[in-house]
């Protein structure tokens, strides 16, 4: 069975009793495929009569996007499988546990944790997570900085890159993330009722070059090891716990691209809100909420990560140069913001949407939230540049909603 | 013969038979070795009846710098023989043909350049090369932009970053380059006279930030495939022909980091010209000839490189936004004046030095080559992120000079 192929439900149960001592000798499993079969096959395997249960994760040799299909190498299982595991050392108890890994069948066996939900889903029934900010700053801090040139090894580093290259999934970034939204492009998909905004996108020049700026960047600045995809459905919780998951567009690229994707997320959400929360003054304390969590989310990072640095730092130059610190903190909040602000716009008129928003029934409120969202997007995107305080993401978000 | 173990001369010479319709056909070969044996064994087998030559070049397992010796990677022999293959194709007749690479012996075959001579010592001697500036800037535009983001295929750019990971040689120019010379280190050597200045250099938080900066530079940007190791030793010249060698540094670097090794080592043969021009009006005139090329290289650079974006460019947000391409070359000018400030800094107190300066034979006009080199390179280092012209560099050389 160690030769390729799409594994069936029997097949997968086989695998799960093999594992020594997971369940029970002589248990009766029960497997169920939960993917959305666009990238992997998701099995949930249990065992009704001891409540054990575990997930395996294959993946498939194509992605399937809004009815398209192209060829997509397995080699990223092996990468998510290895960013995983890296993540679990870093950031122990933030990540589901693995406890296989099958090269052959590009399968990851994993810890269950069907008692969260995805954050995203949560959001939108407007649950708060207490923990959230606390957890994701210590999950970016600790695995971004112990995999950068200020906290590894710079010659292992430079093996780690070389492990970590991912040109595919990059790809699928580089061009619905960076390129696609500023310009007529076959793959964007938006509502007909924000043609004129989307058009617009199209022509703004100044937009167009803080992107081309921030696209170099995510091309050519191995600073750390991200997850890559860094988004609120790429997080489990409940309000007591946080597990990020599911690390296939791992690569080396810029910190601030796995900060703003957070930030974006949680913003999109606030856009959102325009529907989800009806009542404004439920919708005023939850968007409170939300921005409250990105300040938090930045500010204990920025903590965090300073004192990994002053602890951990292993680059002489780097950890004894007054004002360097400052210098290179500041470059991450830009870069976090302009990161947000791309991952916003792409959300509403590129190819791939969140349910945040898409979700939203009422045309009107979609078309407000979606409007909303690019206020935000852009305007983080222009700004990026000379941004100096997380205070100036909350207030355009807030003075955006004001409108 | 193919296990690996360093080449007597009668094996070179086997090897050189071997090679099909090179030598004619019971050739009497002869072999010098010519290297200076601390990296690599070279080669220099001759057929005095038909006066065809060639060099054979071979890997040695250590690096041997001021008596002292360490381990080195045999896989710098790969890098440089694909990196050279790379360059004659993309700047034929700029670097030396190659013949053959053994991977087994981590030996290359290449052609012998015997009628060149090294452009550190033609400049010592008091030669123009009027072809320098043209050639070089051509293999700089060449190599750079069609290994970069902008030139080629950017999911086969990364597989050839993992291709040119190269850690050991890396490590020698982050020590070397961008930590030793700005503090007390062991591996620093200068003139006892200059005591004064290296000290002062520990102390400079200012200085310290900028090359905090650019190290980062050199340790994350992976802007394009560098020679990584471009001082005017490393080109072979006549005044009618230029060859590039020795890309054993090749990695996948800033553009500026090529770039200012060309200014910086035309900077310090400036510096140089206290003794080996002693008429100050000849000084003055070649003086005049080198902040002339440095002009020339630059300007040349520039203009080769945006017309290959213009023709040639590959990424579509970066070839149709205006503006962007002039930040982009604004930002190569800034960090190649950078570089080559940290360049002339570390030829002058760090470990490796160059013999413009220190073999000028008079203690007291070497003194003064050293002092004014120095304050040519710190003041490039201090202004890099303000620079918006070549011709800064030119004042700074020429007015250090005067006083």
């Amino acid at each position: 069975m160690s030769a390729y192929h799409p594994l069936t439900e029997q097949e997968a149960i086989q695998i799960a009793h093999s594992l020594d001592g997971f369940f029970p000798e002589g248990a009766v499993l029960s497997s169920r495929e939960i993917g959305d079969g666009n990238l992997n096959l998701v099995f949930h395997i249990t065992d009704s009569a001891s409540g054990k249960s575990l997930i395996m994760k294959q993946a498939l040799p194509y992605a399937k996007v809004v009815g398209e299909s192209w060829p997509l190498t397995l080699d990223r299982a092996r990468i998510e499988s290895e960013k995983l595991i890296l993540e679990s050392e870093l950031a122990p108890g933030l990540v589901p546990a693995v406890y296989k890994f099958d090269p052959d069948l590009y399968l990851t066996v994993m810890e269950d944790l069907s008692d969260h939900i995805i954050m995203r889903q949560g959001l939108i029934g407007g649950t708060r997570y207490p923990k959230f900010a606390d957890d994701i700053s210590t999950f970016m801090a600790r695995t971004l900085f112990f995999t950068s040139d200020l906290g590894m090894n710079q010659q292992n580093k430079k093996l780690r890159v070389k492990a970590f290259i991912n040109p595919e999934l990059c790809k699928i970034t580089e061009d619905l993330i960076f390129d696609d939204p500023y310009t007529n492009s076959p793959n964007n998909s938006f509502d007909p009722a924000i043609r004129d905004a989307a058009e617009k996108l199209w022509k703004d020049n100044e937009l167009h070059l803080e992107v081309a700026i921030l696209r170099d960047k995510f091309l050519t600045n191995t600073q750390a090891l991200l997850h890559g995809d860094l988004h609120t459905g790429s997080v489990f919780v409940t309000p007591e716990s946080t597990k990020v998951i599911d690390p296939e567009f791992a690569y080396y690229g810029p910190i601030g691209f796995d900060i703003g994707a957070v930030i974006a997320n949680l913003l999109l959400n606030f856009a959102g809100q325009e529907h989800w929360t009806p009542d404004a003054d439920k919708r005023s304390d939850f968007r409170r909420y939300l921005t409250d969590t990105v300040r938090d989310v930045w500010n204990l990072f920025d903590q965090k990560f300073r004192a990994l640095w002053n602890e951990h730092g292993i680059d002489r130059i780097a950890t004894s140069t007054p004002g360097y610190q400052d210098y290179y903190m500041n470059r991450l909040l830009q870069d976090a913001i302009g990161f947000a602000g791309c991952k916003i716009v792409r959300r509403i008129v590129g190819l791939s949407h969140v349910v945040d928003i898409d979700r939203i029934p009422d045309a009107a409120a979609r078309e407000r939230a979606q409007r909303l969202a690019l206020a935000i997007g852009t305007s983080l995107i222009r700004n990026n540049r000379k941004a100096h305080s997380i205070e100036e993401v909350i207030d355009t978000a807030l003075s955006a909603a004001s409108k």
